[in-house]
């Protein structure tokens, strides 16, 4: 193969990803963690759910990848300028190769670390507004459901057509019409004093935030249940949150249209129970 | 950003494509033209193709785009050893940046030039054996059905499932149940003496060998229609074959486990329409 790039033909090892997977076809997996002054604290379950997936779709992670992050961490972060706030996105690949036909060999690490703007420990993310979008839907029985691919384009369109509606992100509807999990977040809602949010096999990522929420709850002995969102619920729900690493608990000052407290009790009481 | 490629904290410009929402997202689209002796004779088409697709799903190419290809193509050919066949790669993304909102920058550009077998020309591809897949499912509502996004892995896990069970290639359902297209390719079928494909509202690629050949039916005079195709369709064909830019016409040999006659009749007949 011969490749032009950047106006002309390159060298392979002058940039070995214009031939790797993860840019030709989106091949490969990605996870983001939160950094908290130099330390990843949550990053084992992250590695596990990371791990997890690549068994499950055939990827053969890097050799001591978990030794490998370990040792870029601290060099990224002093790079960085050490920031209080930071996002390390891991993206592995499947390898380098053109064609469907999967590759055998060991695929491309790429670390990043990007400094974040300063937030108040143990208090929700600012509020942001939602609308639920008709497409692009989730499909619960997509073997592809539920992993942290890096085919993302069809959540880049779904947070576009929001901004285009008016509001901050996308909620998504599974092809069976209910409604599933955001366009990079989980979704729960309070509804008749029950912390409800989709059960995993409606195609919804296993978010680390959002179980370790669903254990808080348990643990203060408040209602929670992972049942199907029904329309009803959307309309009828008195606080909804989103949940991700990165943002921790964010409220929904908005739902399709319709104010809602943000932040309300719940989201402010599992926002604080996550400081580890 | 701080980034590690490679086992070091790389300086941004080492490698750009770290940074870019291609590799990050699978965020920009290609197209993947034949090239005879040198020269790309359908690459216009391909580029139409390509634009139209970037205005639908806002992705701004980088100026010039045509100009720039048309330098690249005989340097690649030359590069590459002056090959008679050969895969010309188009990739572009919607630029550098994290997170799912969009960035408003010109994206990547990255061509490449793949030598492939000679194969003779004006006859069909040599056949392969094809199953249908339970899954990954294409939604016809899916606003990016039908475009050549970078958020291919749906497609090469198919082929995996595809291969894990004996077969060359997947065929493709729709959540509504009928077959669409197949992994990398479009499907088409004669049935009762009518060669049939899925309309492109199926959300299946608006193919351009595909549409080459529903013109040259229409020019021969042979029945041919743009319907949903059904169960009784894939049990009943007397002849099946698939349709991409770079293999022509290729007869599928076995469907499901029943043989077909490869080549038959019509895509004999077809593939040598295709001689430009």
């Amino acid at each position: 193969v011969s490749t032009w790039w950047g106006g002309r033909v390159v060298a392979q090892d002058d940039c070995s990803l214009t031939d790797d997977r993860g840019l030709l076809l989106g091949d490969g997996l990605f996870e983001t963690a939160l950094v908290l002054d130099g330390v990843a604290p949550i990053l084992p379950r992250h590695l596990a759910r990371l791990g997890a997936s690549a068994t499950k779709l055939g990827i053969r992670l890097p050799a001591a990848l978990g030794a490998e992050i370990g040792r870029a961490l601290p060099e990224l972060f002093a790079a960085e300028g050490r920031p209080n706030r930071a996002a390390l996105r891991i993206t592995v690949t499947r390898g380098r190769g053109r064609g469907l036909a999967a590759p055998s060999g060991p695929g491309a690490l790429v670390v990043s670390l990007s400094a974040l703007p300063e937030m108040p420990r143990g208090a929700p993310a600012p509020p942001v507004s939602a609308v639920v979008l008709d497409g692009p839907r989730v499909d619960p029985l997509d073997p592809l459901a539920g992993h942290k691919t890096l085919s993302a384009m069809p959540r880049v369109h779904a947070r576009r057509l929001a901004v285009e509606r008016g509001a901050d992100v996308a909620l998504l509807a599974t092809v069976d019409g209910d409604v599933c999990e955001a366009d990079a977040a989980n979704l729960l809602l309070v509804v008749d004093s029950t912390v409800v949010t989709a059960p995993l096999d409606r195609g919804v990522l296993p978010g680390i935030t959002r179980a370790r929420c669903l254990d808080a709850l348990q643990r203060g002995a408040m209602p929670a249940q992972e049942r199907v969102l029904t329309a009803r619920d959307l309309l009828s729900c008195g606080e909804a949150f989103l949940t991700s690493s990165l943002d921790g608990v964010r409220p929904l000052s908005e739902l399709d249209g319709r104010p809602l407290q943000a932040p309300g009790r719940v989201a402010t009481a599992l926002a604080a129970s996550l400081l580890v």
